[in-house]
């Protein structure tokens, strides 16, 4: 079958390739989509580009001290077989996928594809934790929803998931909301639900650390989800994304938000929206990479130096 | 509704944008379309780029005296609002448009999209003309018969169009055939319709001349379609395709194939497989804008110098 | 007329194309002029890749409550057919065609171009408006006498302005501006004429908030004309323009000024120095498309939700 | 030792930078000019990009044995410094630093620059050798009158020699031409004036050695021009190029013709239309700075192993 | 140890990654080596990148109907662990993983790496089959003796592999030599030891399937390397290369070389000079992956449909 | 006249090209070498790319009222002919060159090359004026010890160094370090040596004039070296580099470190690890020219307006 030859694998950070989550505290995994989006296509080939730069990531965060990998068992479990053909066929596909390491006790790590995969994922996440919590950072607050009758692509992810009781709405936070828009109905709709909208004009030129503090408290033990669009960095960062939008997130507010999740009870995270096919220099797949591995320093049970 | 924000126009060759095809001789008319490609996507942005790079052409073609303009009326339609999120409806809606232009007497010159456009254009213009016969110019077979359970993408428009009847398979040639291949069925399937398959290596530094005086024997004065996927050439002369073959033909040969059916009863064309984030130079683009002028220059009806 | 070839447009934001400016409140409308300019050619290439980056942009602005379509009629122009061969005439052209719009009561909204062609076009918003208030922001202070014995290229564009009475010069400030310079004259000569310069390093690391409000305060209710060069941006942010500056401002210091000028008297606006050549990620064009949306929504009369 | 050509800067080939001509049997020398092009500009940075990529280039030319460096003083005479807001004035800056050069009986190479270039440079060339024999290759025949009431651009450099009597023009030949055309003229005027046109499909496929033989017979040995405008190869052989034409000549064949001109009188050359933005691999430049160094091993005197 | 995070896979083609030799009867394996080259780096990426884009290759050769894995054990052995900052100790490290490889009576296929790597490949490969016959495809002769006193780099491999004995003199074949050169003892060098230099010039525009037999009854039934330089073809194809030369093969005649290459002794190949950092569009790695999979396809015992 | 500096064979802003630094007061100087990087090669192009982009800088620094060229001779020396080939045989042609210039009382600014460079510099430099003072700025902090058995690299230039006695340890400081790690130990030993080790993270969002207030006092009047890695900057403002860093310093942060040290006895400078294959627009080495125009700005000596 000629699909199977997208899919596959050259492993995260050089970590083994398994093909089962017994046994692991966490793993990294692709999602090769990019069916879902609604501008400019690429985020199929996410995974393995971001694969691609890891190579040169090491073990040890000077910066926070966690050493990830000597306290997790971590692999890379490869991609999911995507139906390239099928948005609907390929969310059952991820959803199976996912139940099966979620009930294995394993923590996903995500290498997306596009946003719409997060809601399969969150499907398989809540079947195990119930509602979870939700740390979404990006450019767009993707809660629209349909358009041309379809009820399922990336600007729908988190409107499906509340339709299907996925998300505890008193602990979402989505945060780096930006750009014009045909229409001012999500907006409303995520703010109705009681979600947490930091626009990014109200992260220009801040520190982010007083604002995750009240996400921690918000947040409290329960169980959380981070979904992180790579879009929700300025365009200069990163390039390599399906919808960019300008004045946006730095770096160094991407770490902050993760760094900030340090001791919640994170269940599950992704990083999605990376579409190498614009990220001439590779750029964009590195600090991707790179938001990866500080996710990984982030989960609970990370010791440190 | 956002989704159509992604058709649009910048007309072809500066032609009057028109909205309906009535009292037209022929069209250009755009699908971006690519969710039915298997490899690198972005034919999407194919009409667009197209479009752009072809404001610089010329309406008089000095090599073969053609004067298109001087006898047919032509104009530019702009594109079908595809629906991205799914292919079946996409093929639904692309046919009905096409349907329209065809009843109306107007010759559609498509600007793609990846092939699997091809399948739903042949259903519109086969209702009208009945099983045509068809000039196929490209890499890839087009005859697999379904992949993970899916019938319609960029591999099946030809075993779709076998399928429905849409094809006199005495009048079909397909040049240009190559790459290497998971399964051998393709082959065998187009061989056992009757179709000739004229591989690259068949056409490796010749003229293809002969071989197209043989074609307009084949043809005769019946219907006849031309679809050309820009993968056909060589992937020097054109690298922003979605799955690019090496030792392909080359812009002399297309120029060839195409001059070679002036004469014939060219009831439809297509130029398709123009992915331009792949094509930085944007030269891709405009060879494909070149070759959509010489199968105007090559209708029925066009007068000369 | 080979020359035409050039020109000729994508609609921007899909507004209906018109030919005239008769009925409209404002227009956009490119100048695909490049020939003043003194490294990186390519801006002639801006109004095609800006209007091409527009289409994703929605009617709404969330971020200011905007809606600019609801009160204001606004369409696309097209391009100023300039001569390419020619800097003089161009600025006749221009001239001219600014002339009737002006002339109309359309407030001009620019796709340029390069920095020259600010020039001829407030030759014609002065003559009807008289010496207009001046927000010019770029890394080039533009007010160069001559070299080579040149007295229009797209350093003199503010000199010549002042020359010609043009400019209201204790309304003028000029925001952005950094880089060696050959001779020091420019900066002198902008002082001496009262003209507010703030450099690219009073900018560094601050909300630009403040500033604005001085700057409300010091145009009062007269007429204004802005004036953006790309370039007043980091490279990092636009990388695709013709004579690029480190150490600039960043996207949301450009939204702070732009917003910071609702309420004024605002009678024309430009976004020049696109150079789509040096923007292989078509990014700086989509912030230009931005910038000229901000720049609509600032317009008086705009209704905001 | 190869080793030692990829430090230092950049100068032809490595020559020794001259400010004069005199003592000099041949000349490189830039013309950083590309106000004259009617599509994508960029040539300013030609000579540049040439001299970066000449820098491998060894001495030795082991296909034709001439050691050009054994019997000629040969040097680079650096750039003109032409004015790029007036091309009429640039015209005037070339001719004058040509005449100089031809004065002094050295023969200038020139890396370009666009076609205009061509014009003023015959010019010089016809003020000392009188009415010259022309070997134009190059996909357009630039003998356009005028466009836009514009005498003076790249399409009408040998118009304008025509009508100032600097060729012969029962020795000139045009190589490679084709692309559509806005008007038919100047190819009938190319032929009214008795110039051999030889389309780019009278050249697909086919050696040009015989070709040369015919032109070596026509030229005799009176004084001979070589213009090669890089668009002549196909795109696929030189993206870096501003008005580029599919379906055109192969470097081998550029080789054919230039070593085809060995033995006759040269008195001068120019290599233009390279458009480094374009050229995002430097190949373009490279391909011009080898076929830069073919035509001086051509010139007379050149000595071989 | 940093220096290993460069090194490591995603798998050529799919193949089962294994790090023992040992039942297998050909591999793949990379060399990820570029510090041999004497102009652009970067072929340190080359294996990466070839396997990354040979994804998409199939396991049928619809041209020569050949099944390689019906009939031979093929794995990827992943990357030799090379010193980037040793060349004499990189090549140690080669000759050893080689022997180790050669001894288990399997068959190398090399993903590289600049041409230095062939030297201590072929010491491994003379070791066991004693000196064997070479068909060196490319665009440089690489029989320099030494430059700055260094003896090993990408441009000595041939003369130091005739140094030590590695070479059959009688039977080595030199294909699309050509280029510019600081100095003719190479090219008499290779010809004084007996080797036939077929120059580019003497492929242009020719089928090479003539030449082939002719090197086919040269070989005779001895043991047989094929070191394939990628710069043996045209920049045009293969654009990502350290040290590009114009008017070189195509890809038509690299599988006519290859190709009649079948039924010969073939004991090892490479596939070198891969600069992906040159290679934008991915297609140079896409054209290295078909040539490898066509030399797998040319090995003894390789059965046919 | 700025028209002037697009013209011209590139020295280093146009500076004379000197063969001798006698009698000159400081030079610019490059050292194309790259084969101590451990990722991404190419920083052997950074000193004829930097000269590139260096034409279009003025003489006048506006910002600090600079005149360098008012009270220094200033000259550009070429390059150093450096061994690609074996990268101790380069540390030792370097500092042979370099302590030529430094005899000659000239200050070299050094257009780099990798970050090994810095390490034979720092030997010659110490030779004339003993230990000397430090302001690394950078990602990486290059006191590892080595790898793979490899003592000379990129990584390890400041650890030779100390361990040569080369540096004043108590005067240390290396600002912008940041990014994960396979050990700790290089972390470690900078701190135990007394380095100030200024991570990236205590500069996000921060002017560093109070940071330069103290590194001033700490430097006191004793010689002081600058070292800038380019990967100091965030990937955004620099991408043309051999291992870049995420969340990194901004181009106004290297300007208040720049212009900070003036006043201090800087003996040398140094501005390394840029890469132009990865540097598409350029903008990179501009951005390179640009602080290399700084630092000549704050030499001793400088007058201002
Ligand atoms: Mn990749
Ligand atoms: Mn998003
Ligand atoms: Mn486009
Ligand atoms: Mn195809
Ligand atoms: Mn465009
Ligand atoms: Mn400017
Ligand atoms: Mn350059
Ligand atoms: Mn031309
Ligand atoms: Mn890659
Ligand atoms: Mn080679
Ligand atoms: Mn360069
Ligand atoms: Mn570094």
């Amino acid at each position: 079958e000629s699909l199977a030859q997208l899919v596959g694998v050259c492993s995260m950070m050089h970590l083994p390739l398994e093909s089962s989550p017994e046994g692991l505290d966490a793993t990294f995994i692709g999602v090769p989509l990019d069916t879902g989006t609604s501008n400019r296509p690429g985020a199929r080939f996410g995974p393995r580009q971001i694969r691609e730069e890891s190579v040169m990531l090491g073990a040890v965060n000077p910066s926070t001290g966690a050493l990830p990998f000597q306290s997790l068992r971590v692999a890379d479990l490869g991609d999911v077989k995507v139906n390239l053909y099928n948005l609907q066929d390929s969310c059952r596909l991820i959803r199976e996928v996912y139940q099966n390491i979620v009930a294995a006790g394993c923590i996903p790590l995500t290498l997306g594809g596009d946003h719409t995969i997060t809601y399969p994922i969150l499907q398989a996440v809540a079947k195990k934790h119930g509602a979870v919590g939700l740390v979404h950072v990006g450019a767009h607050i993707n809660t629209t929803d349909k358009t041309l009758g379809e009820k399922i692509y990336h600007r729908t992810s988190f409107r499906r998931s509340v339709d299907e009781g996925l998300l505890d709405c008193k602990r979402v936070v989505q945060i780096g909301i930006r750009g014009s828009s045909t229409v001012v109905d999500p907006y409303r709709y995520s703010r109705s639900q009681g979600f947490r909208v930091v626009l990014a004009e109200d992260c220009w030129m801040k520190s982010l650390v007083p604002l995750m503090a009240e996400v921690r408290q918000q947040m409290g033990d329960k169980p959380l989800y981070i979904s992180f669009g790579i879009d929700a960095l300025d365009p200069a960062y990163a390039p390599g994304t399906g919808t960019p939008e300008i004045a946006g997130l730095t770096p160094s507010q991407a770490l902050e938000i993760i760094r900030g999740c340090q001791g919640l009870n994170v269940v599950g995270c992704d990083l999605v929206e990376v579409s190498p096919p614009y990220d001439l220099s590779g750029n964009t797949a590195l600090l991707a990479a790179n938001l990866l591995f500080e996710m990984l320093c982030a989960l609970p049970k990370v010791t440190t130096i």
